[in-house]
């Protein structure tokens, strides 16, 4: 089956997230088949972040698209991303990540379980 | 970890697919901790194609990216596809791409098991 992309419009992305974020449902979560719970294309605008967040018993690496920004690791180390990037946590591990570009920065996210 | 994503050719796609591909791991198969099998960006120049091929015991959704092409469904019905389709299929399903455009298609898979 072939469906068009859907977004919704959401903020405080991670907990504490500043501004809004567009998050375009690849896979919805009762389709993870228990595998993990997200599996999507989210679009931080110039301003916005994903504010720092644990993923007890589960990881989430993020596939950097297009943009930059900064993306902040469980040790708290930040580094500049760019279209092409991997960035990966540990099972249990925290992230965080801010567009400060000036352009949209667009990844796909997918958490799963230990 | 932030990582630069590296990529592999690989012909003869699904079994019997044209052409060359390009395999852009994001996680690699023993960091998908038994969960599945594949996450990569796929990147199929024009002319080339994945064959047609069974996922038994698994799925494996499309998410594409940029570029146009031929999705083939488990029912061989045949979809034309573009940025931002989501190509599904059930678990045992069967399903073909081609790129039978002008610019180079890009998606992301993800095998996933049931």
């Amino acid at each position: 089956m072939v469906r068009k992309e859907t977004f919704e419009v959401r903020t405080k992305m991670g907990g504490t997230g500043i501004g809004e974020a567009y998050v375009y449902d690849i896979v919805k979560k009762e389709d993870l088949r228990g595998h993990g719970r997200l599996y999507a294309k989210i679009v931080l605008p110039p301003g916005s972040t994903i504010g720092w967040h644990q993923h007890k018993g589960e990881t989430e690496p993020y596939y950097i698209l297009s943009g930059e920004g900064d993306f902040t690791d469980t040790d708290g180390s930040v580094t500049k991303v760019h279209a092409g990037d991997i960035c990966t946590i540990e099972v249990n591990g925290y992230h965080a990540l801010e567009n400060n570009g000036t352009e949209d920065l667009a990844l796909i996210a997918l958490i799963y379980n230990e």
